[in-house]
C-alpha cells in the first residue's frame, strides 16, 4: 500500500500593513490544512517595483523570479486579499503583473483558490470577480466552490494570534482547502 | 455678452514605460480639445509607494496629495490606461488606493472619460470595465459615451510624435472631449 | 414662492414570482419616497416576448412600447431586482434587451438607481455590477450611492405586507430614494 | 491497442432569430471538430418560458428537462452567444436560470468552451466574461483558452452557407474545440 507524497500549498497574500486581517487569515491556514498538505507562504509583493515593461527588458527583478519560481514549484496556489475600490488591491495586481510577464508561466495551469476577509457585509466578492478574470488571461485553473469571503471579519478572526475564532468560518475555510487538494488531486492522478 | 470661462481637464495615465502608446494618446489630447478646454498631464504615478495602510497612518505621500489636489481642482479627468491581464495596471489601481483614501475625496462628483489604447481587437476593454467598478466607489460621473478603446493602437498612435495618424480614431477621441466638456457644463450650469 | 413640481419615479421589478421578497420591496418603496416624489410600479417584464430580432422587425410588442413610453416620462427608474446565478435575471435582461431597441432610447441620460435583496449575505451584488454594465450601453444615469443591497432579506422585509421591517434597512433605502431625487433636480434645475 | 470512444459536445446557441451570425457559427462546428468528437445542438432556449419560481414550484417545463439532461449526458458544452447591451442575451440566462435549478445540476463540474460573433470590434468579449462569472456559481469547467471572440463577424461568417470562410477565423475555431477536447479527456483518464 503506497501512500500519496504530500502536497505543497503557497499564500499569496494582497495586504502590505501589519495587522492585517487578510495577512491573519493567510497564517491561520497552515493548520487548518488536511493532514496530506502543507502551506507555506510566499515573500511580500511590497518588494516588487511598479510594473515597467523598461524595467523588465533591463531584467526581471529578483523577487520576481523568486516568487514566480516559488509558484512554479507548489502543487497550488491560495490568494489572500483584502478588497480596495471595489476591485484587487493596486499592489497584488502589480504582483500579477510582473508574474504573468514571466516566461515560465508559473499560473498556467495552477490550481487556485481565493480567499478574502473584509470588515463590511460582502466580504471581498467584488475583488474575487475581478481576480478570476485576471486569472483567466493567467490561464489558472481557479477553484469554483466553495467561495471564502468573510464579511465582518474584525468579529470572526483574530489578528493578534491569526486565529480564526468563528467556528463556522473555520470549518468553510478548511473546506475550501479541502477541495483545493482535491482538485490538485484530480489533475495529477494516472 | 459674457464668455464661459475655459475648462480645465487633467490626465492620469495608467503606463509607465517610456514608448508607452497610451503615453502617446494622452499627449496627443490638448491638441484635440474643443478652443475652451485645456487639458493638463497629472505627475507620474510612479512615484507612489504601494499602498500601505501603515504608510497611510505616519501621512499621505506628498505625490499623493499633490495629486489629489491637482484632481479636485480640475473640472474633470481623463485617464488613460493599458490594458494588463484583462484589468487595470495594478500601478494605476494603487494610485487609485491612495487617492480614493483622501479626506478631500478628490474623485466624489468629478466627471471621468476613460481611454485606452491596446496592440489586440480589444483597445483595452476588459481594464476599463473594471476600472468603472472602481469609479463608483469613487464616486465618480463617468462619461458613458462615447467609449474610447483604440485596438490595434500601433498603426494608428505614432508614438514618436505623440500623434494620433488614423483620422477615424482622432475624430473619435476628439467627439469623447466634446462629450466630456458638455458634461461638465451641463453640471455647472446654473 | 414658487413649489417645484412633484417627481414621478417608476420601479423596474426583475421577479415574477409571487411572494418575491423583491417585490415587496418595490411595493414598500411608495411609503418611503420623499413627499415631493411619486412612485409607480411598471408593468409585469413577463409579458415581454423572449427577443427575437425577427420578432422586432414585425414590430415591437405592445407591452415593450407602453414599458418604453412609461420609462421615457418617468423622472427616473429604480430597478429592484433579484440576482440569479451570479447575474442579473434572464426574465429582466430580456426586458432591457427590448427596451434598450426602441427608437426613443427610454434610458438613454434616464436617471437610475438600483436596489437588490436576497437570502445571502452578499444582497444581490453580483446582480448589480453586471447592471451597471449594461446600463453603460442604455447610457442611463446611475446613482453611485448609496447602494441598497438588502442581505438576509427575509428577516429585514415581511412579504405578506410589504413593508421593511428592519429600520436600518428603511432609512438606508429611504436615503437612496432622496439621494436620487437630488440627482434629478440637479440635472433639471436651470 | 484499443482506440478512445468518441467525445459528445453540444452546442448552446444565445440567439433566436433566423439568419443569427451565431447560429450560422454554431452549425459551422460539427465540420471543424476533431475526427474523434461529435458535435450536436441542443433545442431552442425560445421554448423555455421566462423564469418563475412559482413554474418551478409546479414542475420543470419540459424543454427544461429535455436540455438539462443532453447537458447532462455530454461530455461537453459549446455556449455559442451573441452580446446584447454588453451582456449575456437575456433568453440565454433565462436558460441558464432554469438549467441551473435542475436537482442533477448539469452545468457541475462540466467542460465548457464559450464563443461569440458580433459586428462590432469585440466580438462580445464583454458577454463572455459575464458569462463566465454565470458560471462559476453553475460549478462548470470554463476552458480558459483560446477565447473565441470574432470581431466583425460578417466579413467571416457566410450567414447562408454557415461556413466560416475566414481561414484564420476557421483555425482558431478549430483551436478551441481541440483544446476542449483536451480538457476533457485529461478530466476523464485514469
Amino acid at each position: 500500500m503506497t501512500q500519496q507524497p504530500h502536497l505543497r500549498f503557497v499564500t499569496l497574500l494582497g495586504s502590505l500593513r501589519q495587522g492585517s486581517i487578510n495577512g491573519a487569515l493567510a497564517k491561520a491556514l497552515p493548520a487548518l490544512a488536511p493532514a496530506d498538505v502543507n502551506i507555506e507562504h510566499l515573500g511580500s509583493i511590497g518588494e516588487f517595483p511598479h510594473y515597467d515593461a523598461d524595467i523588465q527588458s533591463a531584467g526581471f527583478p529578483t523577487p520576481v523570479t523568486v516568487m514566480g519560481a516559488s509558484i512554479l514549484a507548489a502543487d497550488a496556489v491560495i490568494i489572500v486579499l483584502p478588497e480596495y475600490n471595489y476591485s484587487v488591491p493596486g499592489v497584488l495586481k502589480n504582483a500579477l503583473d510582473w508574474i504573468s510577464r514571466l516566461p515560465n508561466t508559473p499560473f498556467a495551469g495552477k490550481p487556485v483558490a481565493i480567499q478574502s476577509a473584509s470588515p463590511g457585509a460582502l466580504g471581498g466578492a467584488r475583488a474575487q470577480y475581478h481576480l478570476r478574470q485576471m486569472l483567466v488571461f493567467l490561464d489558472a485553473h481557479v477553484l469554483n466552490k466553495p467561495e471564502v469571503m468573510i464579511g465582518q471579519a474584525a468579529t470572526k478572526i483574530d489578528v493578534q494570534t491569526s486565529v480564526i475564532s468563528d467556528v463556522t468560518t473555520c470549518n468553510f475555510v478548511s473546506s475550501q482547502l479541502e477541495a483545493l487538494a482535491i482538485l490538485v488531486r484530480g489533475r495529477t492522478r494516472n
